[in-house]
């Protein structure tokens, strides 16, 4: 599909431009002009009538884990663990007995979600003493192989720890060399137990070689809102302002008020974004309160039945409105802020370029069978068709062969 | 079909009980045999052939309200209100707007639920001064006209109130002479500001009658554990045992341990059950603990895109994970747990005779494409086939007419 029109459609903000039904015309791989409906395709040009359907900008992963999930498999039965620590030897122990490669499993995973419109993500991926840069050297080929489906980003992420699993830091250095786009981090205090340590060692990669940083943060309550301030001010420090991300950030949803101000206006003014998946029975960051403090919000699914949880499915609408539904977002709009998280926002983090559903932007758009953006995310109907960089790549969910 | 074997089937607690995988012989509208897998069908008899999906007793919808759905609409905006009065302002405004009768409505969604396996469900429907029985007399109808697809149980819900809208108290009384099969009520303390006579009233009617109660009951703290515990005295000096019920609860998830402990007992020892939904932004009751202490817990969907949500689909296998999600019950035997709250406890609660995956059971089964109960809830995959006694009423999620 070299050149094609997206004919009769909703746009997200059709209600308030009153711009009605729209014509989108992708040339090239952008969107080339955004017109009132009715407008008739040029020679070459193929014209996809869709009656009314709601067209998005292509949904954005902003944290997966292509490396741990055990889609393709038999169901795993899910193996528990007390502390993060027994659950991190629990994974380690399941992914010996594994005779399926992460390269399959990850493809497994991206067929999935490329299905209900994922055009990019970020993906951490476990660096430790035992996988070493295997499961890197696995997603960087999957990357290459996958380039025209989707944007990949990689997260070298230290699951067991930096400062307890002596060689990890060396390890995280020598992945970013290899490929990786960012460094990860994990509970300095609760996994650590040494802030300065692996906030030295994480940091001081991110700076050698100027990549940004994305951090597992599950402490809880003050202790790990100072974490976050000192996250801030070292984010501040390094001038890497935009390249931070903290992942979880429970405390955020566990302190006063006078602690979460405190540290959402440090976060907001080192420019650390926030990423939640909408978890279940822990606390969880207050987006909208967030937000209106000028911290960036993102979404991501984390786990997708793998040793951590059995639940999940890598679709972005669905977890927009697991984030609405836990937050208690009702109105439409803050169903479209719900959306916002994994959409624009989560492409702001990326840094994504000519991402956006007007003209000059990249054609990356889901097709979704509703009638406006709060629809779609209350009931996140299935996708009719995701396009990627101008080409159809599914479509009613199911990957197809690129146009 | 008045004879089938449901051929090649995994039953529930197949990797328990060693069973392998079965054929269940079903004849008029009964269970009649479940052996190993490979019986050939006698004269007459249909054999299905499911290739390993799994089956299970058919889903019951424990809290659902059926007259207040918009499903079938175009997609209507939610209506903010700050506190309940507000909100139950809002919805009778939106109304009287609708031109949607409620048959209709409920319809839509009985269609919709019936395609996920849903076979029984209790809903509450709105007695107040504007509705009068106008909501239960159109469910009425409907209860009739669908007979043969699900069994419906009705709740008079004094939605409004009962001693701030005087006449309510005889409404209910009429709602049961006219057909309702339980009593409701709403926060005697938040909306009548009068849990004594809200309590009298409603005790009252469903003494008179011997019709048992299920009472919305959003109070949070330790006012509404003292309501808890109040409900469960009144149970039992009326010898209500086993037939009332308390719908939300958020007061047991935002108590402490003692006050927790105290009123579980209460409600066990009066049986009380407690049905939940697993809110998203509030407290809920701690499953696993209330039924540690004997308290029967069940699930319901509560609202379903109306004016108090956007959000629902009717699906109580999605249900069941949203409520494990929720309370992070990961392993097997829990999430086995979760799906129990919207079969075999809901069935109790119902009073369903004959409910049950064993010889001589109602057929009313539901099959599933997954490999076990923990993927069938975790994941929620598409139903292959709903039966109601005996006959198959859906297919691949869809309403089919009766065979």
């Amino acid at each position: 599909m070299k050149a094609a029109i997206l004919a009769d459609v909703r746009l997200p903000d059709g209600h308030i431009s009153g711009l009605g039904r729209a014509d989108i015309e992708i040339s090239d791989g952008r969107i080339v002009r955004i017109v009132g409906a009715g407008t008739s395709a040029a020679d070459g040009e193929e014209r996809i009538a869709l009656n009314g359907a709601l067209v998005l900008p292509g949904l954005v992963e902003g944290h997966i884990h292509l490396d741990k999930t055990l889609l393709g498999l038999p169901f795993v039965p899910h193996r528990p663990g007390e502390s993060v620590a027994e659950r991190i030897a629990a994974e380690k122990a399941l992914r010996r007995e594994l005779a399926y490669p992460v390269e399959d499993r990850a493809m497994r995973l991206i067929e999935q979600i490329v299905g209900y419109g994922t055009v990019a993500l970020r993906t951490h991926v476990d660096v430790d003493m035992e996988m070493k840069l295997g499961g890197l050297h696995a997603l960087l080929k999957v990357r290459e192989q996958v380039r025209d489906l989707l944007d990949i980003q990689i997260v070298a992420f230290p699951q067991s720890g930096v400062m307890i699993e002596p060689g990890v830091a060396d390890l995280l250095d020598a992945a970013v060399r290899e490929g990786a786009d960012l460094v990860g981090g994990l509970d300095p205090a609760g996994i650590d137990n040494d802030v300065k340590g692996q906030l030295d060692a994480i940091f001081g990669v991110a700076e050698q070689h100027g990549v940004g940083l994305d951090i597992h943060l599950h402490d809880f309550g003050p202790p790990g809102c100072s974490e976050l301030r000192e996250i801030a001010a070292r984010t501040k420090a390094a001038g890497l302002q935009g390249k931070v991300a903290v992942s979880h950030a429970f405390a955020l949803g566990s302190v006063g008020d006078a602690d979460l101000d405190k540290t959402a206006g440090a976060l907001a003014e080192a420019d650390v974004a926030i990423m939640t998946n909408g978890p279940g029975p822990v606390p969880m960051p207050p987006v909208k309160r967030l937000r209106a403090a000028g911290v960036t919000v993102f979404a991501g699914s984390d786990n997708i039945r793998d040793a951590w949880s059995p639940y999940g499915n890598g679709d972005m609408l669905e977890r927009a409105a697991v984030i609405g539904y836990r937050q208690g977002l009702l109105a439409d709009e803050d169903l479209a802020l719900a959306l916002d998280l994994a959409t624009h926002s989560a492409a702001r983090v990326l840094g994504l370029s000519g991402y956006g559903l007007v003209e000059g932007c990249a054609a990356d758009l889901v097709v979704v069978g509703a009638e406006s953006v709060a629809e779609a995310v209350a009931s996140h109907p299935p996708r009719l068709l995701v396009i990627k960089r101008g080409k159809i790549v599914a479509r009613q969910g199911k990957r197809v062969p690129i146009s």
